[in-house]
């Protein structure tokens, strides 16, 4: 008779287990159709790109895409809207840069965000050859001081994670001005890290890790990198003319703008979905990140739509200040350590809104517990769910334990127009955006649904 | 003591089957990193669309892109080099159609292949709705004989593999006008089979059931469809205006272009890989199929050079006339079986140049075989081994007893470009197209190392 027992609690314990897989497979059934039929998201981000466009913190732009987000969440119905204030950084780059190579011709470059302007009439100098930091010592001060240091980093294009590559190179952009001023440097010129060969220069992010020593920084295309190099291989002492108008002024205040559909059952364990509004100052920030702004919002849209108010809090956030200060995230972050709810799971998109392959985690006791949403997820062709990266702007949760997560959509063509001007809403697909929401979608609404397991 | 020998030998034996695992991970790696760092497919691929061109069957531009293609792989060094005869189908396009809704404005449409010209003076009648073939018999022929049919039957979104909506589309332009002949349409007006809604028309082939009854057929852009069905309802007594030109001319010589790297032991058991050469007659055929063409003639170069002569016959070919009556497949089925030779397997990529996802198999007998090798597929991001679809140019081997294969990339872009105007180089990315590649490479090369299991 126990033995019967036991046969038909188990049988029973089966058939519910196959009959909530049943239940969640057409949950995310309904949330994919609801997002790649009524998805709004695509039509947003042309909104973004067109009527806003790029969105540098601190700029005129900037204030206005905080004004749209408002607007956008507000029409979209959400429970609450409001704005996060939050001081930000404000570098500007002025009149575009003048680079020449004094007998070649005239160069297309971008100063680095962050770096300090060249004199008013600019600054003729030699150009020392480097490929990697070691080669400064090798050249040592006396070949150094004076001189224009280029910075020929290449790009491995043997990495299939093109964010790989992207690490490599990066410190090159972060810090070559810093590495290059020790030896005296005028001034550093950098070989764009992108993947794609074309005269597009990719800005983004410096510091002076001194700053007594501040050295003007820019970025050449890959294309001019090759010309520059071939310039040096041709006359050694070939003569380079940069000028620059790029400043640091005071610190402004912004916004991030946050909207959420408040949990019927747990409305204290909040789930925060987000992208970054700023973007740097050239192209229309599409995919870097104005496609992880419009897939957060379009969670809340398609998870209302599809499944109803959701039992956890659902939280977007558009969060202001990623590409130069973090400002926003370390607001938000500050600010949820004060409200008494638990941010139990953050998801950031901000890889550009390419087909999604999965997501990571940043914590590696989730993963198998994740791994086992895999037959959920294959139908959707989302395979990847590994430990790894969350996202810049979420990372200050992780002081209150919160389970981050990134979005990992395909990364082959991110490099190509990661911080150019060619980073528009042309090169976003309307399907490849709207199946990386979904993506996020389903994964929260498990989450709001089933809490995390404890452990 | 014998236990010592068994425990020894399966020892012996892990020992082996890890060394060789590891090996063919090495071997993977090498193949991966010669496409990423020295493909040339992308390059070849420019010249194709750029210098040669749309290519359909029997035009002037299908000869250069034989010539193309011949002088790509005798530069390339490969074995052994020829053009194989073959006679196929010429129709042409003649001049501009030009279409009108009357009252409302011109739109832009493409006849479809095979389409019969309207009377010179045109087609000017009133417009019939459908959605579905049902429609027709819901309507009976008095209420469409003499008019223009339009069939607006709408591309699914929800679909997450493309092809599956334009399996459900492609009847309405395949046989549209022989089931509105059927009723004595005057002519047929389809949407165009594309996950884009833009104003590029889609051609494509479409046949005449009964030659007796042939009417003129052609595609308007997803736009202009939504334009018409708006007139419609707005007035359903509008005339549309419809003149056509094209016409179907004798058939004439052609070749299918054939590039092999011999085997070392096992000559006499070739693996094929191919795309096909001929495209649409708008467009640049980038993606289909001037991608699967370059990167079948890739997969050749890159194992010579990665990993040395392979030890079967690896074969590229270069399929004339896929897109209207795939008579280059058949052709070289046909010459496959006098041979002597045996085409142990065929892999053809004519899905577009996008990120790899995977490969699909013919037969399901084989598909845990390869499944068996994910561990080595998946650090390049390829999760996808499954029973399936190899290829329409492949397809006659199927006599011949070929395992045959289909490579599966991303399919999220390919129905935006498909048959337009905009399937241009501009649209393909070097990296998805170089992972393509490289996929393809490291199956054939597992295949020409191992053989296939008898079963």
């Amino acid at each position: 008779m126990k033995k019967i027992a036991v046969a038909l609690v188990l049988a029973f314990s089966f058939y519910q287990a196959e009959a909530q897989n049943y239940a969640d497979s057409v949950a995310f059934r309904k949330i994919f159709n609801e997002v790649l039929t009524n998805g709004e998201c695509y039509d947003w981000l042309h909104d973004l790109c067109k009527d806003v466009g790029h969105r540098l913190s601190g700029s005129p732009q900037a204030d206005m895409a905080v004004r749209w987000g408002e607007a956008v969440m507000r029409e979209a119905g959400f429970d609450s809207v409001w704005l996060q204030p939050v001081m930000v950084p404000k570098w500007v780059r002025g009149q575009k840069e003048y680079a020449e190579i004094l007998g070649v011709g005239q160069v297309d470059v971008l100063a680095l965000g962050g770096s300090i302007a060249t004199p008013t009439d600019g600054i003729t100098a030699q150009v020392v050859y480097a490929e990697t930091f070691d080669d400064l010592e090798k050249l040592g001060r006396e070949k150094i001081a004076g001189r224009i240091v280029f910075f020929n980093e290449y790009f491995d294009p043997t990495n299939i994670n093109t964010f790989e590559s992207y690490g490599q190179c990066v410190p090159y952009r972060w810090k070559g001005a810093s590495e290059a001023a020790k030896y005296g440097a005028a001034a550093v010129v950098i070989r764009s890290v992108g993947s794609a060969y074309d005269d597009f220069p990719h800005t983004g992010s410096m510091r002076y890790l001194d700053p007594e020593q501040q050295i003007p920084a820019v970025a050449l295309s890959t294309m001019d990198a090759d010309v520059l190099k071939e310039a040096l291989q041709q006359n050694a002492d070939l003569q380079f003319r940069l000028v620059t108008y790029s400043q640091t002024l005071e610190m402004v205040p912004s916004f991030n703008v946050i909207g959420e559909l408040r949990g019927t059952t747990y409305p204290d364990e909040v789930l925060v979905v987000g992208g970054h509004l700023d973007s740097w100052d050239v192209g229309e920030g599409a995919h870097d990140d104005g496609a992880g702004c419009v897939q957060s919002m379009e969670v809340l849209r398609t998870l209302r739509a599809s499944m109803g108010q959701p039992k956890r809090t659902v939280r977007c956030v558009l969060f202001m200040n990623e590409e130069n200060g973090v400002k926003g995230g370390h607001a938000y972050a500050d600010w949820a350590g004060t409200t008494g709810q638990k941010n139990l799971f953050a998801m950031e998109s901000d890889a550009g809104g390419f087909t999604p392959r999965g997501f990571s985690l940043t914590d590696s006791a989730y993963v198998s517990y994740f791994q086992g949403l895999k037959p959920l997820f294959e139908p959707y062709n989302i395979h990847y769910i590994e430990y790894g990266y969350g996202g810049t702007d979420i990372h200050p949760l992780e002081d209150h334990g919160t389970l981050m997560a990134g979005l990992v959509p395909d990364s082959q063509r991110y490099m190509d127009y990661h911080h150019t001007e060619n980073d528009i809403f042309e090169h976003v697909n309307k399907r490849e955006l709207e199946l990386g929401a979904g993506t996020m979608a389903c994964l929260v609404w498990y989450i709001s649904e089933y809490g995390l397991p404890v452990h």
